[in-house]
């Protein structure tokens, strides 16, 4: 349930640990009210707390709020360290903090709901004169050359012989990839595309365009991208390629097919992130003029086409959709209105199994279930 | 959505798809009917209508079926193959079929609800004289030497010198990690620990102590597991270390400290795996007796310490607690009640919005919120 050695991988990473103790240590001084935003273990609170923070408030929605708890309290900060276990835009302070400090991120920092919540925070959590870190984040481009991981999503869809699988290609051709990039399958300069700058109001669409020079002859396979950021003047740390493992990876964006490509050939790239519920629609489109070796190239890709939302899906979550429960959603409501703190769960459960016995074939997956909407729904 | 490349990894394991091949050429006779279960995009029925079959039922639960129609269209079997969504222990079937043909697992067959789902297949769908592939899967176990992976759980809690995080190494130590394993990491004959006989009635608790000894001076850092399955007579893989890279992987249960072990020791482990809502709950008792370089050693170690549950949570399960619903619950049952047919979702989201402002900041989060449950639950 913890996936405590997830957590480990964030704070073991030495480039980011780092960075972010330096920046922390920098912005913290005694005294000071601290958010620890999306804290997980609490470990910035309690590197705040070493810095003299007179109160944190450490704000997570994963149980591992518990495991912090022990934390600070083995620590000796057990009752400076305040954990609120929720999605910090529903949470109220009772006062403003000194700094508000996050990371948010996936493998980039275009992640769920990171820019809506860190917005959220420096609003109603920062004090006027407050420190938000990080200050930015920029995100990066460059043209990559991956042989090994491009057959490996593409060669897929034509191994089994006997099979024609070969409607998947334009599907995985169209997503987005995080792994992991060599220094040397990068084959352009990193271009910035676009600076998140926390301080300011944000954009809800990211767009721009970027022109990518490649540095030697090679065979282009898509994009790759990383970030660059800035914690507080004078700190900061880049996940490119070059500076070695982070924990955050980098994303690759195949093109369409691969592209033979000269030194000093030009790619330009249009490049759009747009949220879209809890994630956000990436779209990459590619030109390259013609040149000895291939004529002029166009590539429209979005990880929309590769997401193939089925037709029936799209139809239900339309705004003039009307929906109509069906068995399973009738057993859910049933169970809702019956945690009315009249009756124990094995009485709920049994009642649902009677109910619905289309629904669950045995009393257990009906315990089950009630044990989960009242462990996510239950004061 | 679809993560395709997750499926490919599924198809392109030539060890497992080689195998399941001949085992389906070998069982699906010229007009029969299969059922393929948790299909995914339906590569097994599409190899059963090439055996010949009449009519292949494929259920899975993921949206990818979707696709999986489109595919058996294109391959002409459109007609001949039965897409349903769900989980097959709530599906009825109109016949009995001749094969059932299934891969359930994860990294190791007892995973979540697979042992019970193919049970209930064998019921319900199978005939007679049907034919179930796998008819068996038996886990191995051995002892392993693999100081990385040991140092990348262990050593994260001692990374931060100023912090104390001791406490987190008793969790990850009673945790069980899927990696991949060496063959020379592995340090110990593999001993056979239970067999799943698919055709008999299985036990809900996997429980049996082996004895595994040493072949070599080593230091041993915990358990690795795998698996061998009969699929039919005859037609078999295995995911032991030394057969080379399959889709599964193993697993890796760390010791509560390396032991520095010699040739021809022998380890005595007891080894449980409790199914728990949806996931097993692993223990594993390691007897080692005194021997040049160390006393007599018992670990008695379960995924359960290893999970640390809140006790908040725990509580919340329990079968005597009266659940009463909290403000996000009351949003969500409120919604569940709104879609009776008389609404679109958009005046839902807004309603909700009004009726819940501390639950919803932003109409956009109701409306995102509505359209999870409309997907989830609407006819």
């Amino acid at each position: 349930m913890y996936h405590l050695d997830q957590f480990a991988l964030m704070f073991t990473d030495r480039i980011r640990m780092d960075a972010y103790a330096a920046a922390i240590q920098k912005s913290v001084k005694p005294g000071d009210t601290v958010v620890d935003l999306g804290s997980g273990l609490g470990i910035f609170a309690l590197l705040a707390c070493k810095a003299g923070a007179r109160r944190v408030y450490a704000i997570e929605t994963n149980p591992v709020v518990d495991f912090g708890r022990h934390l600070a309290t083995v620590n000796g900060f057990g009752d400076r360290i305040h954990f609120l276990r929720g999605d910090s835009r529903q949470i109220h302070l009772p006062e403003r903090a000194d700094v508000v400090v996050s990371d948010l991120r996936g493998t980039l920092p275009l992640f769920t709901h990171a820019v809506d919540t860190i917005q959220d925070a420096r609003n109603r959590f920062l004090a006027e004169d407050g420190q938000l870190i990080p200050l930015s984040d920029t995100l990066v481009c460059a043209v990559v050359e991956h042989p090994r991981l491009y057959e490996e999503i593409a060669g897929a869809w034509r191994a089994i012989p006997e099979l024609d699988l070969s409607s998947g290609l334009p599907l995985v051709l169209n997503g987005l990839y995080c792994r992991r990039l060599k220094p040397e399958q990068v084959v352009s300069g990193g271009v910035a595309w676009r600076t998140l700058n926390y301080t300011a109001r944000a954009n809800s669409i990211e767009h721009g365009t970027v022109q990518a020079t490649v540095l030697r002859n090679c065979l282009g396979h898509g994009l790759g991208l990383w970030f660059e950021t800035e914690l507080r003047d004078g700190v900061g740390f880049s996940t490119q390629p070059s500076i070695g493992d982070t924990v955050y990876g980098h994303v690759f964006l195949p093109w369409l097919e691969p592209v033979a490509l000269r030194e000093g050939e030009t790619c330009r790239i249009d490049l759009r992130a747009h949220p879209v519920g809890n994630d956000y629609v990436w779209q990459w489109e590619t030109n390259i003029p013609a040149a000895e070796g291939h004529g002029e190239i166009r590539f429209v890709q979005s990880t929309f086409y590769g997401s193939l939302f089925p037709p029936s899906l799209l139809r239900k979550r339309a705004t003039d959709f009307v929906p109509v429960l069906n068995e399973a959603g009738q057993a859910e409501r049933w169970m809702l209105q019956a945690m009315d703190g009249g009756r124990p769960l094995q009485e709920i459960a049994a009642e649902a199994f009677r109910l619905f016995p289309h629904v669950f074939r045995r009393t257990e997956d009906a315990f089950s279930q009630a044990a989960e909407i009242a462990e996510k729904f239950s004061r």
